[in-house]
């Protein structure tokens, strides 16, 4: 079946293709009470908004969201918020030939296995513009929790990576990459730059912090915090791996490297909580946040359109190249980043209200 | 709250903890009619069973499954297949000082945090000891995808990591660390042994794959097969990262680098499916599988319990150090090769079913 | 928390005030391949639609549906059916006092002590405006089982019950009752033509009958297909009894009298399957259809929007009175009846699928 | 598919055949530190045990129930509470024809007709018998709404009603059939005796109040707490009919007469909130409590396995004649009552914690 709704309590659905009329998502679960406009969630979407800088797709596309419902005199009522972002910029015509043949990397031979035929224009229900509905449903769940303070950055382009020495998060906002390390950020328009006029693509890493999280969010055993954040990321289109706190390097690590180890809090900040010395398990243990930051890293697979050939077949069998014209992000990991932030308050979002389901006093 | 069920349509639940009476699993939506009893699971959970080698904890348990309903003259009823597990080898008093402080890297604080107290015997519901229930599960779900075949092995351990080139299914079962690099198992031993002695504990690398899984499985967008995966496999005790197919080194390839090109299937076998030249997208595209094997590696971080002191705090808030006696994993990585096996079973058998659900005819 | 999603693996999730901009359903799960277009949707809404008769209410929408995503060249895709249907017809300025005071058998004082204020114009969420969008959402799930037969009618309004001996089916659509005697039509133009003048209401009593159902859909124990029709049924507006089969009558015979006896299906017809003698159990037994025309029946009170005055109180508890003014149908169970059989067919329609999801071949 | 799950965030699943070595319950979602042993569930459990006095069936089961897990020196943990039951007095020789032939009203052909067999001794898994677990579930619901107050009665058996002038609560427990009007409990006597001597068998009807729930609990739309209790109620063996508040009645009653008018709150008890001056909603409105006792009715059909002779076919499709020989309740309505509380609990309990986690404070 076709699962298109996320989330246990504080739950989205999302709709749309690349190039029907509109794309959508529906925030179900919301508190009721929550100051909501349209302002709240278009700073997210211009984020994420494609045509930017020349390192992103030329796609041009407003993205103007519209609150449908869920909303009456600027607040949330406690019932499904409705919005809509109409797709504006489609050039049908740029697809024609994705009809015919598979474009290897992408969804296109998949779907047709599974659902017999496809609507090829963009991708359709595949193409990352549905982030576009996660970006603004991620927006409301932001409002659930104000304490918490949520960023991602790009931390490897191409094998490129930051250092983190460099690391500087006043710095991510003011380059075309949502770099923190800003020489890196220069490398980055050279490295990106060339792929772009190669025809070709990059991958990327992301990283995603949440601090504020207080200690005790997560459902054990099957909706364990880090398990939830892994079926969200994995989630996104052209991720293709997901790591939680030091995560493959852990495996590397003996267990007293690995320990995070604790001390009493001496100043009574942090709620009386004990301090932990290190964040090697990335805020979380047993599947439920510890009260240090959440710390998540997703690999992006290179952007699969790309203008150098591909063997690949056509719907009828037959053997074929093709090359994937149309405007494309030559390294799709970069624009993942409001992605990511969005999955992140959408899980954290969840798991407060399930925390405070099951937890609060009876 | 606890969500302690997974799956969408062929679903299961696990009950149970460390030191209670019992530990189980109920199996709900197996399809009906399926020949099924003790001797289809056992063997999975004697894999999986402790004290069988000096690199896997010495409690000893013989794990022994019943099936108390859903099967009916030794087939399955189409109704929920409850199983149990009795715990045998208890040895609560082992545990006392963890009633009392905090053991890093364990659940102990965050479980406290949660829910106000816990039951420290063991870890509790944190304990590993829940996998044996999500085995036996997985035996279930693996009648339901008989022509898929599914194995994992240990690829890595400590950082040590076996040679591709050396790779030999056979030699998974010959040896203690389900390793299939001869050479590498060897090396292991000490390895292992040597941290055992130190009062270490050792990271390990996991690879599953499944090869038999027809193109068209997977439900998008939020249910998709690897977005599942990566929930199944990061919901394990330890495990802090999940890649699909190359993961994180595909962030570091190009475009045309990371493209699986296809071409007409010249012979008709694979239903006439394409070829595929490559698969670094370990099976998956857009969700839905390829019909190309499906893989993935699961990071597991050292086992938390050490012989080691470790800062810590006391449940009033007092500095202390820790080390936690009682019978451990050097490596937990490896008793979790049934353990990923199983996973990988549960998330297949759900998504046959839920394809067909939605795409047979009308 | 605000569930607005029904159904298992054909589900739709409806959002959309009364005075909002629009409503609309998502509808998630359908199958892939079915024909379909507005033209599929609209007969259904255009039957529930308002302001045909002086028994409905005045208000006069358009109701004009549009698709918005899951359909590609005519044809559903397997993605989510965004349908969307604009509000145009509205007066909020009617609903002034509304605000203030709350309206005896509304939602409003529960509304309010649930979520601390409301969208009070039109009801807000909890207008039957909302149906609108499952009439939809049915019309779609009726292309998911083309082999059955849905039909409702009214049997009885304020109390003025239809002769069973003059039953006639295609009585239904010819009468603004949809009243299957026609001589129970015309005494009904007079009793609610009266309760309107009288700025009453009336109760009425839809019975609902799905044919072509084969043997074997419903799952046991907690989604069975009657437990599934009595939640569809008692989440529509003002619905307030639900029966199965002989409903509550049953409680009153005898074992020997409700039994349903079989015998040999002599014909080969039906599938091979038993004849019933009876059908007492309105076609569904132990929760699984057994081949039988599933039978409902539905108790709807009268409407609560009534011209006489009703002591009430108001938000700031002050006594009060308050009559509804506005444009109120005087019997609102006449409009049930597509609301009705849209829900019997998106229950129906997602038995079909979870059916075949676990009871095909493995 | 097979659900054996009910509740949203309170959930139990269910497993168990009737001739099986065990039933039992998994509660998920429980919170954390209540007190829990099984003395808090066995009264339960007694109330609904069979061969308490000769209007039961004589089958002898202790109905012991064993906590297995989710509850650490005597509080609950928050993790799964699994819920055994062994079965004890099974004589599966006394179905031996119920092998062959199919028992109307039973869910034998349903089954048959969906599974393609059925584990026949003693209905399997569609036996009464599995209400066993849900008592068990229901009690430790209970646990979370400790301010509501549940109570069900029979009143009415085999048509004959009770005179709610005689109504007293306190006669309930002081007589076998639950029946709170001393009267009826007389002549219930002869009746039911008499059906049982016929080899006969008498429905009946269940009433159960709720008081002490607050205003504001249930989510709409598809959660209402009307369409829930529907579902709950229609999931028990043998139900066929659900009303709330005046239910079929109301479909009789004019606007005016419908209406729960309200009247300030004089002397500040009920929190502040209003007082009504009737309860025809039964206490919901718009799916939401409102403060008032919630009131339910469910219609039990006569028992289905009578000794009366009724015509059927055989598996093999061959005439037959069937009369059902074993130990059967002549009135299964009766020990339904329990069955009826427990549901009301769970369903109770559940939209208790739904409400906190959406309508809490962020």
């Amino acid at each position: 079946m076709s699962f298109n709704t996320f989330g246990r309590v504080f739950r989205f659905s999302t709709w749309g293709e690349s190039h029907g009329p509109a794309i959508g998502a529906m925030v179900d679960g919301c508190p009721p009470g929550l100051s909501l406009s349209e302002a709240d969630i278009q700073p997210f979407l211009d984020k994420r908004r494609p045509g930017t800088s020349k390192f992103t797709t030329q796609r041009r596309e407003p993205d103007e969201v519209r609150i449908l419902s869920g909303v009456f005199e600027g607040r949330t009522t406690g019932t499904p918020i409705s919005l809509m972002i109409e797709n504006t910029d489609q050039r049908s015509k740029d697809y024609g030939e994705v009809a015919k043949a598979y474009r290897p990397g992408h969804a296109d031979y998949a779907y047709d296995a599974k659902y017999g035929f496809r609507d090829y224009r963009g991708g359709g229900r595949s193409s990352a513009r549905e982030t576009a509905s996660r970006v603004a449903a991620g927006a409301v769940a932001r409002l659930v929790i104000p304490d918490v303070d949520i960023f991602a950055y790009v931390s490897e382009i191409g094998g490129d990576a930051i250092d983190p020495a460099r690391f500087d998060a006043s710095e991510i906002d003011s380059n075309p990459f949502f770099c923190p390390d800003p020489e890196a950020a220069k490398r980055w328009e050279k490295l990106v730059d060339d792929a772009r006029k190669d025809g070709s693509s990059l991958g990327a890493v992301v990283e995603c912090v949440a601090s504020g999280v207080p200690a005790g969010w997560g459902a054990p055993l099957y909706a364990k915090l880090d398990s939830e954040l892994a079926a969200a990321m994995m989630s996104i289109n052209a991720v293709k791996g997901v790591e939680i706190g030091d995560g493959f390097a852990a495996a590397r690590l003996r267990g007293e490297q690995n320990a995070d180890p604790m001390r009493p809090n001496m100043d009574g900040g942090n709620d009386g909580n004990p301090v932990f010395l290190a964040n090697h398990a990335g805020g979380i243990a047993g599947g439920i946040s510890t009260g240090q930051p959440v710390k998540v890293r997703i690999a992006f697979k290179p952007t699969s359109s790309i203008l150098i050939p591909v063997e690949t077949v056509t719907r009828e069998g037959v053997a074929s190249e093709i090359i994937t014209k149309g405007r494309h992000d030559p390294c799709v990991g970069i624009r993942g980043v409001p992605v990511v932030e969005a999955m992140m308050a959408l899980v954290l979002a969840d798991q407060k209200l399930l925390h405070r389901a099951q937890c609060g006093e009876v």
